[in-house]
């Protein structure tokens, strides 16, 4: 998506040899206008899917997702992270590790949010080792739910998560692949 | 605002004499249709206010926020929780009591995203104790911003962050304000 590559190269950062730091336009300032295009674009992707619910992931999932599912006319269920003791306890759990932050989280989804009826589309703002990706594969699978694909924004392609799970048979279409940042110089693949 | 009160009279559960669940279309399931007549709603009452940024604290505020954000046509920025090593040191703090989880949190905006030209309107699920919306001010303080007000979507009113926070000259346009909850039969205000 050439819009998305732009931005990032004039707004991204790169810090040391694999952190892309987004916080201009989607890590914590959002750029609504850009979603918007990013929704737009997932929408032409999947249109033909079928889809019935988006799921993402806390917490900058959530923008992309609410703007994205605008499109679908769909609801979005986003995963929670850690144990929050205000919802119940009957969730489909998985564990998710951070290579940025080095911590191992569990995330969740209340079973009631997530069923054999769904067809759904994963959306997320990175795929990089794949940890977040396949957290939420599992839980559409405890669900029973079909999993149509995953959206992802920027998949850093030189990390193994997009090859391992596209080689599982699950659809991921990225909308900015970057293929190496060696040195802070942003290649698109 | 009449729909967003029905909807919580069908989907909200009340745990207990002070929890207010609605995880069916807010804070784990998202209604986009729902968000969207809120975000008109605040953009009915704050049109006139001239906004240029959309502060909220991840991670239900987000959505609220970003779907808000396109009838202004602003960009959202989001306070995040706890230290976050994938972004710089400069930020403004401030700490959150959460009285559901009965923790501590400190929330941080990096200096970039906000300064003394911005003119803010904070964007939240609940106000309650008024902790988080506490710290949302105290962050826009620090950066010398104008805070138009905030907007919220669901208020306690029998809890005492609404009155504090008025009495303190912010304006709060708050979209459906529970007045008691006693025995699960929810009473507006």
């Amino acid at each position: 998506m050439e819009l998305l590559k732009q931005r990032i190269l004039q707004q991204a950062n790169v810090i040391g040899k694999d952190i892309l730091k987004v916080d201009m336009f989607l890590n914590h300032q959002i750029d609504v206008n850009l979603l918007n295009a990013i929704g737009e674009e997932f929408f032409r992707l999947y249109s033909g899917s079928k889809i019935n619910k988006i799921l993402t992931v806390e917490a900058s999932g959530i923008a992309i997702a609410c703007i994205t599912a605008q499109y679908f006319s769909v609801p979005v269920v986003f995963a929670k992270k850690g144990i929050n003791s205000n919802v119940g306890q009957d969730l489909y759990c998985s564990d998710v590790f951070s290579f940025t932050k080095n911590t191992n989280t569990s995330i969740s989804v209340s079973k009631k949010y997530l069923s054999p009826d769904d067809n759904i589309l994963i959306i997320d703002d990175f795929l990089a080792n794949g940890s977040a990706l396949q957290g939420l594969i599992n839980i559409v699978k405890q669900s029973g739910a079909n999993l149509a694909g995953a959206g992802i924004v920027i998949e850093k392609g030189f990390q193994p998560g997009g090859t391992i799970i596209r080689r599982s048979g699950v659809r991921i279409e990225s909308l900015a692949i970057i293929e190496s940042m060696d040195n802070g110089n942003i290649v698109f693949g």
